[in-house]
């Protein structure tokens, strides 16, 4: 599988998402602005893809500021990670991963600024081989939940583009077939960006485990004519309470899959769970251009004028998640005593 | 409004809805091949539409066959009727059509032949005229579910496009902006043909009807949100007991409506009620080509080789119907008695 994200020397480059699997094209990041951009414009996206694309962006970033002194460097490394963190509202991921490169920056006050700079690429490497370490415990809890047998939908791309590498809800599928599990994937085709039919169809035909790409609008059918036996999405920000906030559609695929008795799980790293955050009506939904939705690259497909509402992500209450799949293991409702207890050990 | 389907001299033609609203064209029939043609090339598409075109195609195959005899006449337009019927699976105005056709037909045996294929064209012209005068009627019944100021929520294309002319779901929404109500829709894009982005939203924003143009995976975040007051769309095919085929996509909306407490209603010609079929699993689902789904154009989206399912219809359980709006008043739960009790009468 392709790198997502990688360090070449003193730049960063990127898979460009929005180009695969027609063309696999590198971005080319040389300053964080440059990251913010690819976050901002989809070349990157999935939540832990973009933490880690931050905290490689806070190191260009960081190298940028032409001072030695640490007071100086400190409080324009500041301006750089708020900028950073505002890239994407939505996913957490990308704040965690501000805090933690700032966090370290702090912790290192007075030392010189050369040393900063070297240990803030550090961690941003530590992060990335973290975060597929990461998504292999995922895989490995997930499997435990899947069937010998099994037809998984999943939404929107939760794969190793999404990611450091593994991906979370696709290694959850992807650690379920080394366990020997037999197992098929519906992928929704995910409006307006085509995820699934572009990137989940890719990753998982590069690993010959079989995918059948559906309209988002027919997942309901196949459910009701049992043929989905368990569902796995990933997620943007998981509040206290277990609601879940994740790419437009996750909420009605949890809908219908309670409705026709079929699990819903969500596999996310616990940097995704933002414990200050009470539930999920506080986690602010990004709201796209209309664009997206009526033009089909530059051909626009409904009347000249139209008008349309693009949110990018929708909340999905916990009582709709038979599970959260995380590093540590299973999380079971009721969410606030299992997260709680996660955090606090 | 255009009109959707009309004779012109010894020919038919009908807007070709695959160009709208990029391009007004129109797709000429001179033979009842093109009319088929046009029905499975979605050239023309809706339940009530491709009933007329069915009409209006078996006039034209009358006009083709060239034997005064009766009884010859009748055997080779049994075989046109019975090509003509299976155009598409899943509608019934096309057999609803077909059959009262050919009980014109068989009640003018013995007659001149030239004769019968004039009474055929001139059913077919009537049947066109009857139509918009039923979507008036529905308009007219449907408009009293609608409160003074509603934001309505539409799936799929059950408009003038898809009818004879004033439409279905969308005449519901005519008739109450005619009432003096204050109406906006959201129109679900509607994949993978976009007859919402496409033809609903057209279709409204002709008539000065606010429209806003969601994708599909959206319809649930925005009830949830409280922004719908209530769902209408068309029908392909009521079963007995109420349980509806439509466009892919609508049980998912129905579904939603039910969980967030919207009321989900149905608007549709008694022609598209099959008292024949006891329940909606003796629908025939149509399936058409994955590549539907995975092209846009002749440019292939996804990975070379990727398979997709694309089922264009789902059911509806009656159970998630609130009320069936016909030319003849609403039909309320229990419909098995409802319908009954309209179908004796």
């Amino acid at each position: 599988m392709l790198p997502t994200i990688e360090w070449r020397g003193d730049h960063v480059r990127v898979i460009d998402q929005r180009k695969i699997p027609a063309k696999v094209e590198w971005y080319v990041c040389r300053g964080y602005r440059d990251v913010i951009k690819a976050i901002q414009t989809m070349v990157i996206r999935g939540a832990p893809a973009i933490g880690v694309a931050a905290a490689m962006g806070l190191a260009l970033g960081a190298d940028g500021i032409r001072t030695n002194a640490y007071p100086s460097f400190v409080r324009q490394f500041r301006k750089v990670a708020e900028l950073m963190a505002a890239a994407r509202p939505t996913a957490v991921n990308l704040r965690w991963a501000v805090d933690r490169i700032l966090r370290l920056v702090e912790s290192m006050a007075g030392a010189p600024v050369d040393r900063i700079k070297t240990a803030i690429r550090r961690e941003s490497e530590a992060m990335l081989a973290e975060d597929i370490e990461i998504n292999r415990r995922i895989g490995e809890h997930g499997q435990t939940l899947v069937p010998p047998e099994a037809t998984i939908l999943t939404h929107c791309n939760a794969g190793s583009l999404a990611t450091g590498g593994y991906g979370t809800a696709l290694g959850v599928i992807r650690a379920a077939r080394e366990a020997g599990k037999k197992v098929q994937v519906i992928a929704d085709e995910t409006r307006p960006w085509l995820q699934g039919l572009r990137l989940t169809a890719f990753e998982l035909m590069q690993d010959r485990i079989p995918v059948t790409v559906i309209a988002d609008n027919a997942a309901g059918y196949l459910m009701r004519q049992k043929k989905v036996d368990l569902v796995i999405t990933g997620a943007d920000r998981i509040a206290a309470n277990g609601d879940v906030a994740n790419k437009i559609g996750t909420y009605q695929v949890a809908v219908l899959a309670k409705e026709n008795g079929i699990p819903f799980y969500v596999a996310a790293p616990l940097s995704t769970i933002d414990v200050r955050i009470k539930s999920g009506e506080m986690i602010p939904v990004e709201e796209r251009e209309g664009k997206e939705i009526c033009c089909f690259g530059k051909r626009l497909m409904g009347p000249e004028g139209v008008k349309a509402f693009n949110p990018a992500f929708d909340i999905t209450p916990a009582k709709f998640v038979k599970a959260i799949v995380t590093e540590r293991g299973l999380i079971r409702p009721p969410y606030v005593r299992g997260i709680g207890k996660i955090f606090s050990s």
